[in-house]
């Protein structure tokens, strides 16, 4: 094994390579700490060639490649296995950005770049890149394209799979593949990079991608609304397109109970309504038009405003606040992106993360929240999500008070019972977070065999040695 | 022989079979005349369990199967080869629309309805089903998807691979794969939805498909546009998307030669503008916006007007007309949408259907031309395409009086001039039409040995016995 170790360390270099327990701790482990795995090493190539090279003396010594992003995954997808031997591959030192073409409307990244940094670096040239998401910060390209990621601009802009022109895929033979091309149209054979794109790194290492790019938007505007259910969120939407006149960004449904354990755990969060009520909406309208200032003002801020105004006397609002500046809307953002640590500081929980066609959405969450507590009738639902993608994460937290222990015997319950109403609404188990290691064998049950055999057929022909990130998605 | 044709005699009945010569013809030769194999049989099954029972008794007995829609295609996709036990698998039977849902913006199609036909059925719905080709009245849906066909509004809309939720696919082994879902998002496992979108019927035959629908537009301007140059046709695009207010859904790039040949071989075609120029731009915005009518009245078909105005100052527009009615708009439509049958009028001709970035259209149409007449002096350069996707028909028309038998042993050499070009610009060499019989040589010369080989492993995976639409794409 040393001697395999200082195979990687030619290719790498000392900088490269982590192998003591404490170095490899944050690579083996997520961060909600509900995966931790075993790794013989971490490896950070420092370019795609000692990729390709890693790889391919993987491949001589039969050792498995987990590839890793900014281990910001909620099911496990880059977290080694506990037995077996294997390496994670970090991308984390390739964050070059390569080309940016404002002209072209694209831009070209090595897959280790901070989504954030690809957003600013986007509007520092005037465009957008849409794809946005609570964990920004911190995920890297690569990951959000290996996981197809969703986030709050699905809606209108699609999953990252719509953001992506090309790719290059280190194959499981350590062979580059150069599909870097920027091309609106090309009819050639098979679509081999949306094979990869969304495939967790089961069928290659995506290291390098061309990005499209959006129009800025030069006018923005955010409101916070109550509204008395889902139903009314959705009719709430539903109007909304042509109000906006095609310009809703973004529409996130929220329940009282994740905003109750935001103010509780997030320092400076605070109720931007006076009352409290059951379901919230965060809206989000832009446009590429500015808005006019002076005496004529007027932009979506007003339209907006003139649209709730309307839903409310149908009694489809409760009440609204709407941003009057960047800094309100960034509040209203911080209480629907911090759900997920404050569920994490509340304790133990459940997570689904699943959709159904948006007109579906008010039924299901009726019958969901009957089922769930039906499974475990403590049980405080958290539910909130991209309801105008029909995506929700419709979550469990323990009850209060339960610890790990206690709690997780029951999540099986609790996931046959929502899992088994989504399929039942011809729905989708993971709407956006992909399967990783958590959902393996719920793929297997809830998907038809003709399903599951085509990818395994997939993947066996394609990795035939089962070594790049074996025991994601499907076992073979 | 006999056997076998009574085995699928039993399977899709007497209505379902053609055996003779004569019934066969239209489904063995490709609408140009270019392509002409040979069947066993042409089977036209009723329904997807039919479909499967061919397909599991060819499976049985190795015979291929070519799966064929409304055979349009200009690459030889749908046509068996002239060698080979093969059957032709037509869908032209299978034309029920199983369910349209104008809230939830979904239909739901057999593989054999006539696009023109979805189209239609939307538009009575105060839906849009957006794609749309010179072909949309005899070609299917099925193929569409197959082929992932692009048009003249993908510019906005996408090719058909954006225009689809979900799929059912009859499997080389005859598996019915039930992939019907109507979700917009869905990350569980491989994307095999885009792997058989644009596959050619190598993979399996898509039998029916949920597609997606975009409200209606409810004000449409169209203009005929002469323009100096190519460049001046990128440069009126590209101020138009924020003059349009990112309502430009068309923009078709037209050279004058091709326009000679609709007008001398169409009847009834007329020159919209008195003037003769070299290149024209064929424009059409539109919004789901009404237009106003009386007083105030305006919408897209000022803004057009106004800003060809402004791109006549500059010079970027020669002349132009902007069609008042539908009538008008319709008569502009056809001048585009006759290219093919009027080069197919006036004799031989070899196509490209190629695509480059949009910026590099320009450079590359007069690179281009000098290229192909390098190749063949005499040959009469017809540019036409969908400037917006950058994806140019660039295809060469014999030279006046040749014949096939004196025209096609130039074929090779103007081939190798456009596709060398294009790879050195990082183009396509099919943007749009596929690849087929007609490609499989350039594809396995222009892309890399990593990118064949990875198709022919997917390919040889899922169809071991090679019998789906075996010689195209890939030879495996």
């Amino acid at each position: 094994m040393s001697d395999f170790v200082e195979k990687l360390r030619a290719i790498v270099g000392d900088k490269g390579l982590i192998t003591d327990e404490q170095g490899k701790h944050p690579y083996v482990t997520d961060w909600r700490e509900s995966f931790v795995g075993n790794a013989l090493a971490v490896v950070r190539p420092a370019n795609t060639r000692e990729v390709a090279d890693v790889v391919r003396l993987c491949a001589a010594e039969k050792v498995s490649v987990v590839p890793q992003g900014g281990n910001t995954g909620l099911v496990g997808g880059g977290i080694p296995q506990e037995k077996g031997r294997e390496i994670v591959l970090s991308l984390n030192r390739m964050t070059r950005i390569t080309d940016i073409d404002p002209i072209g409307y694209t831009m070209t990244v090595e897959a280790g770049v901070i989504l954030k940094t690809i957003q600013e670096t986007a509007a520092a040239h005037d465009r957008l890149f849409p794809l946005s998401l609570a964990a920004e910060g911190s995920c890297s390209i690569g990951g959000n394209l290996s996981t197809n990621a969703g986030g709050v601009q699905v809606l209108h802009y699609g999953n990252a799979r719509q953001l992506v022109l090309g790719l290059e895929v280190v194959t499981p033979q350590g062979e580059i593949w150069n599909g870097l091309r920027a091309l609106k149209k090309d009819n050639t054979g098979y679509d081999l990079r949306d094979l990869y794109l969304g495939a967790e790194g089961t069928l290659g290492i995506i290291t390098r991608a061309v990005l499209k790019l959006w129009p800025k938007p030069k006018d923005v505007a955010t409101a916070w609304v109550a509204v008395p259910s889902p139903e009314a969120a959705v009719a709430l939407l539903s109007g909304a397109h042509a109000a906006s006149e095609d310009n809703v960004t973004s529409c996130e449904l929220m329940g009282r109970q994740g905003i109750d354990l935001v103010l509780q755990h997030i320092p400076g969060a605070t109720d931007p309504l006076s009352g409290r009520h059951d379901w919230y909406v965060l809206f989000e309208w832009s446009s590429t038009r500015a808005r006019r200032e002076g005496a004529n003002a007027g932009g979506l801020r007003e339209k907006m405003e003139a649209y709730l105004g309307e839903a409310m006397e149908q009694g489809l609002v409760l009440d609204a606040t709407i941003a009057q500046n960047e800094t309100q809307a960034r509040a209203l953002w911080a209480l629907r992106e911090n759900h997920t640590e404050a569920s994490k500081k509340e304790g133990p929980s459940v997570k689904h993360d699943i959709s159904v066609a948006v007109s579906k959405i008010p039924a299901f969450v009726t019958e969901g929240l009957a089922a769930m507590r039906k499974a475990l009738p403590e049980c405080r639902p958290v539910t909130f999500g991209h309801v105008g993608d029909g995506n929700l994460h419709f979550n469990c937290q323990a009850p209060a008070g339960w610890d790990k222990a206690r709690f997780l015997p029951h999540a099986h319950a609790v996931n046959a019972a929502v899992y088994d109403l989504v399929v039942s609404y011809g729905g989708s188990i993971s709407a956006e977070h992909g399967i990783g290691l958590l959902k393996v064998d719920e793929l297997a049950h809830y998907r038809s065999k003709v399903e599951i055999d085509t990818m395994r057929t997939i993947k066996r022909a394609l990795d035939p040695q089962n070594l790049m990130n074996p025991g994601k998605i499907v076992r073979v």
